[in-house]
């Protein structure tokens, strides 16, 4: 029997006075993502695995920290989810794929050990889709568990709506974090390519990055901050660049509203939201200009037109290994979409990469030339609200530019259609993480209000 | 009992023509790589593993498709050695590590997989440093028993010298595969960074580079090009460039002569060879430059005196993960060598990290900006012969700039000291592979008659 309801998020920055008044602590916050968990995890089947020990003794010493004042981080006490491509020492990672049922390495991944180092609290590991690629798991969308969560990082996401866990991390090579984002009403992050280090995690590919699901924007950035400081980027990487706490709200002089190839796809209730909130920020003074305003953003509409089809390609031929040797070990337990990609591989040429990396960074030149007239651009995260059945993750059409040029994108909660969540993305230019956050939380304040789903 | 003697590598490129007319065949190949091991094994410590039935199958397969004329590449039927970082399905990867004691993941890495699709025969991991690092494993010299084979890709080198396999892999993220090169007289080449795909290898950090040994040059090209060819560089790079068979000789107009930091800890005997290989150069018409000569190479000459300061403070920072995950497991399973480095990675910061790789982009520039005065630069593959005692695998200290830069470095076995073997070491330009390998194939033949190591 399908639920409709309004999941309740958890925001944790906004805690830390009642954390350090002793009014709250982060035991309780814990109890009450317990009691999230128990009231629906067997409808929404968010976890793969589950850690109630390891994260009651973690939010025990958590609590002890913050009552003597002596807090390992901004993100210490936080409950978070750990998408199930991505290592963790005390569950299996078990990457959706019956091929890794079981799977343990007995190590953190550099992102989880990092947060562990700053006190977060891990609470368990979130149904992805095989190998964080097609292939669904059983996890529902808390709105309406008839509907998909969106994928690759769905348990992340949803979880995250429900108020399992008040972050959780996910990753993304086409739209594996902001359209989950989107489904599920959540802020999602998907950072500068190599801002995170992606060490430990099943994420391999030159697009994929490691990213955040959170209950809000403040709480995103501080995880991320939180694993950078200490883990950095991946090898050869800055980093993710940006403030310690979340970037104050920067109004942007102008964005560009990018249609791209969604926009044929997308029905008149998204584009209306999308238009109205263009008319919010007109309205509050930034200029928003689109293809027909100037010739630097046409340029980049024509040049992302080909974002899906070179997304494929790359992921393609980078896949070939390891999904040869998984093949190898027991093709039977990979699903039939791997298996078709594997033959795909199989047929790609160096040759062909080299130039397909090659249009790649020409289409991330194009956007980058957006800068002098735009401080980031801004369109839908989804054609619509989360379909129905869960047998599909959605549409990353929206998503996929991004990914792509390789620069930070945030999915705002701000946007709805059917009266079901729909995201309002972000999209800034490469290493510049900071910044893009300033702006989002300047769109986010000023779109933000008025807008929301239904109740 | 110590002892010495002149061991006798097996080239594999040349028995092409007896194996199509099947005069010789990689079985009988294999048979005689058996006979090496068995004769030394028991002193030298080559292997931490070896699959005799998968390499004699995989010998009688390829061994078939010669007789019928379809090899699947050139080294089809090429016995080789796999340094134990690298995974292989049909053997433990324990990386010279307790804590990896029969450590299997039941999956090959990209190089291996690509080598067994290419028809190569896997016959035994390697030892390897701890974690490719300092700490010594029990390989000892095939010249001389008494001495260390160098590190860290010992058992490579070792192998190919004692004529264990044709070629080896191996990785070097400072001296690792050039260092014991030299000091077992064998070749070995470092590509240009991301030249070859380093998935399923213990080999994250942003200098490092998988590689390969070998008994010959073009020997080590093919095996470099076959796995490039099907697994390609690593995500995102587009991997090794360079000719299908081994590039022909390309006498070079010019080549800088460095002296590098390692001049200072140098003895009349090396010196004197590195200037007798100059002096041919020069009477075959090569300009030899040194830094006395061209400010471009005094500049870089400069640049360069930071290249091992910089590539340990660097690989530490990208040591913190998984080190500290390590530890957290059984920190008593690490090196005292392992520990410190933990340590001092955790006293960094990503701030000093990013400050660190820029400097190392800007020596990287200095360095580029030598292309329009020399082909390549030429210097020593280390201070002298391979020091006695295994309780240390040599001083880096001529193989680290090359690290540093990034660039597709060659060590060709063409010297001598102390009637040991000493390499000669060739530094290209980046992603230039196949023309290193084209100057370094007419150095060769201009320097490697009559310097030979004595018999």
């Amino acid at each position: 029997m399908a639920t409709t309801m309004k999941p309740t998020a958890k925001p944790f920055l906004a805690l830390a006075d009642a954390f350090r008044s002793g009014k709250d602590s982060p035991s309780a916050l814990l109890a009450r993502c317990f009691e999230a968990i128990d009231a629906r995890e067997k409808e929404l089947q968010v976890f793969t695995a589950i850690n109630r020990e390891g994260a009651t003794a973690a939010a025990e010493a958590s609590s002890k920290r913050w009552r003597e004042g002596k807090p390992l981080s901004p993100v210490d006490g936080m409950p978070i989810g750990v998408k199930d491509v991505i290592e963790s020492r005390d569950m299996p990672t078990q990457m959706g794929s019956a091929l890794f049922a079981g799977h343990n390495t007995g190590f953190d991944s550099a992102s989880v050990r990092a947060l562990r180092e700053a006190g977060a609290v891990i609470v368990g590991k979130t149904v992805t889709t095989e190998f964080a690629a097609t292939e669904p798991g059983p996890t529902r969308n808390p709105w309406d568990t008839e509907r998909t969560p969106g994928g690759s990082s769905s348990g992340s996401a949803a979880g995250v709506a429900a108020g399992y866990f008040c972050a959780a991390l996910g990753t993304q090579v086409v739209g594996s974090i902001l359209r989950p984002a989107s489904y599920c009403g959540v802020f999602g992050m998907k950072p500068s390519i190599g801002a995170i280090n992606r060490g430990g995690s099943m994420d391999h590919m030159s697009q994929s990055a490691q990213g955040v699901l959170s209950a809000t924007m403040a709480d995103g950035w501080a995880v991320l901050r939180a694993i950078a400081d200490r883990a950095g980027g991946d090898p050869g990487f800055p980093g993710l660049y940006g403030p310690v706490s979340v970037p104050t709200a920067s109004k942007p002089r102008a964005l560009a509203l990018l249609e791209t190839t969604g926009w044929a796809e997308t029905g008149q209730e998204a584009k209306a939201q999308l238009e109205a909130a263009a008319k919010r920020l007109r309205d509050a003074g930034v200029a928003v200009l689109t293809r027909r305003d100037n010739a630097d953003i046409e340029a980049a509409e024509v040049a992302l037109q080909r974002a899906m089809v070179l997304t494929r390609k790359i992921n393609a031929w980078e896949s070939r290994w390891p999904l040869n040797t998984f093949s190898d070990r027991d093709a039977s337990k990979l699903s039939q979409t791997m298996r078709d990609r594997l033959k795909e591989a199989e047929a790609l040429t160096l040759d062909e990469y080299r130039a397909n990396i090659a249009e790649r960074e020409k289409v991330r030149g194009i956007y980058a030339r957006m800068a002098s007239v735009v401080d980031a651009s801004i369109t839908l995260s989804a054609p619509a609200e989360a379909p129905v059945g869960i047998k599909a993750t959605g549409n990353p059409v929206y998503v996929v530019p991004g990914t792509l040029l390789g620069v930070p994108v945030a999915s705002l909660p701000v946007l709805s259609c059917q009266g079901l969540p729909l995201g309002l993305q972000v999209i800034g230019y490469r290493d510049k993480d900071g910044e893009l956050m300033a702006t989002a939380a300047s769109i986010e304040a000023i779109v933000g209000t008025g807008m929301a789903v239904r109740a």
